[in-house]
């Protein structure tokens, strides 16, 4: 069951998509804070703007260098425990709204990540009960100053600047995880193009790893890192990236004059 | 004028300081989202348990090595540029309330510092606008795990842990900061005891730098850095934050079974 956020005009409301006829089936209300009951209505999906599927109450955290390969390309070695990193609520957008590349980078890199929705307050979760406490999956592109990651020592302002997190185009709620295809195209172009079979560190035992160090709000989000393939979005371009099962979205590039 | 956030056994309430009565005068909501509307009540200062004067909807964003004497200490170069690292809202605890030693840390450090309140949602910040923005200040123990600091290459684990931000006692606003003593006690022996004068970045530059990295929220918080003194709490101990002005307030240690 695949889940949005979305606007027609009016307020953001949640829907049920439909598959066959590509409608959404409108929800009473925030399906993380309360059930799945349903108004009735369904709306076309072509008549919908989808909004960032959540919008965390508390933290969107990151993982570093999760994929062999790309801790490779970037000329690092996999970290024995999870790379934790913070991304801030400002930093999270929707589909189709624009990357602003922020003024004090010339290198801004996509990475396309399988992203978990987090369903209810936890602390000391272990990894078998992991499932307990997912919502469901969105996909995440964890856009990244490059340039500053490598000069800052502290990955604040190359990971945590506004528009910096596209989450989208839905939550995916039971979905198995285990294998599932990871990608960003840049203007069509395939970039990377990774399995989450390929997770140094797996869901269960990120989840089990950052409620160790943090209490985790219903909403939180938790990035799972990228894959090999990272590289440079400039001005004009579209960004896409895509989760199997999930779906796909992307975003336009812009800079601030 | 200071204003607190305190419970008296019902919901969470504000009121504003009368120094004269020690009493509260209690306001009608959240001065930081509405105005100063007072209900006409008075609790005796006394008679409440003092709360964080402020939980942050989105983010408490931290600066590293902001006074010369403490970079020393640690053997670090001051940064030319704010060294901006983020802690969730989920670190916020008040006065009073334990601190819980991560089990991953066998070294966990105080360090009091001056933090900054904002009042509304704003994005590049000009320096000479930053009052504009500010609602007030407060004190902050960045609790920091020394040992995870220095192995883990991002602070997310040592700054960012559940009981890791202590704020409190109250909010201060029409406050010149530009000359207020610093201090930390543990166990009523003091420990650090700068002056806000030593901030290599004053709280203008900090409001205009993170500003032109996030959007800002009403309610979110920036710490501003310690001075020199810094060192270790442990189980059983009581430590104490002070800035001149703003007040003092202690939490005890504790690590959990």
């Amino acid at each position: 069951m695949r889940i949005a956020r979305f606007i027609t005009g009016e307020n953001p409301q949640y829907g049920i998509l439909d598959e066959e006829t590509d409608e959404l089936v409108v929800l009473r209300g925030d399906p993380i804070y309360g059930d799945l009951d349903t108004t009735g209505k369904r709306v076309p999906l072509d008549e919908v703007r989808l909004l960032s599927p959540v919008i965390p109450r508390s933290k969107v955290i990151g993982i570093g260098r999760n994929y062999a390969d790309h801790a490779a390309e970037m000329g690092n070695e996999v970290p024995a425990e999870p790379l934790v990193f913070l991304k801030p609520n400002t930093s999270v957008i929707g589909p189709d709204d624009p990357i602003v590349l922020p003024a004090y980078s010339q290198n801004v890199h996509h990475e396309a990540e399988l992203a978990v929705v987090i369903s209810r307050l936890c602390k000391f979760v272990p990894r078998e009960k992991a499932g307990d406490v997912i919502f469901g999956y969105t996909v995440a592109n964890d856009v990244t100053a490059r340039d500053v990651q490598s000069t800052d020592s502290q990955w604040t302002r190359a990971k945590g600047f506004d528009t910096s997190c596209p989450l989208g185009p839905y939550i995916t709620i039971d979905l198995d995880v285990s294998d599932l295809a990871v990608r960003a195209r840049v203007d069509g172009e395939i970039r990377q193009d990774g399995r989450t079979s390929d997770l140094v560190h797996k869901v269960p035992d990120l989840v089990a790893y950052v409620s160790s160090i943090f209490t985790l709000l219903p909403g939180d989000v938790i990035l799972t890192g990228t894959p090999a393939g990272v590289g440079p979005i400039d001005v004009g371009q579209r960004v896409e990236v895509e989760v199997e099962g999930i779906g796909a979205f992307s975003n336009p590039v812009v800079r601030r004059d």
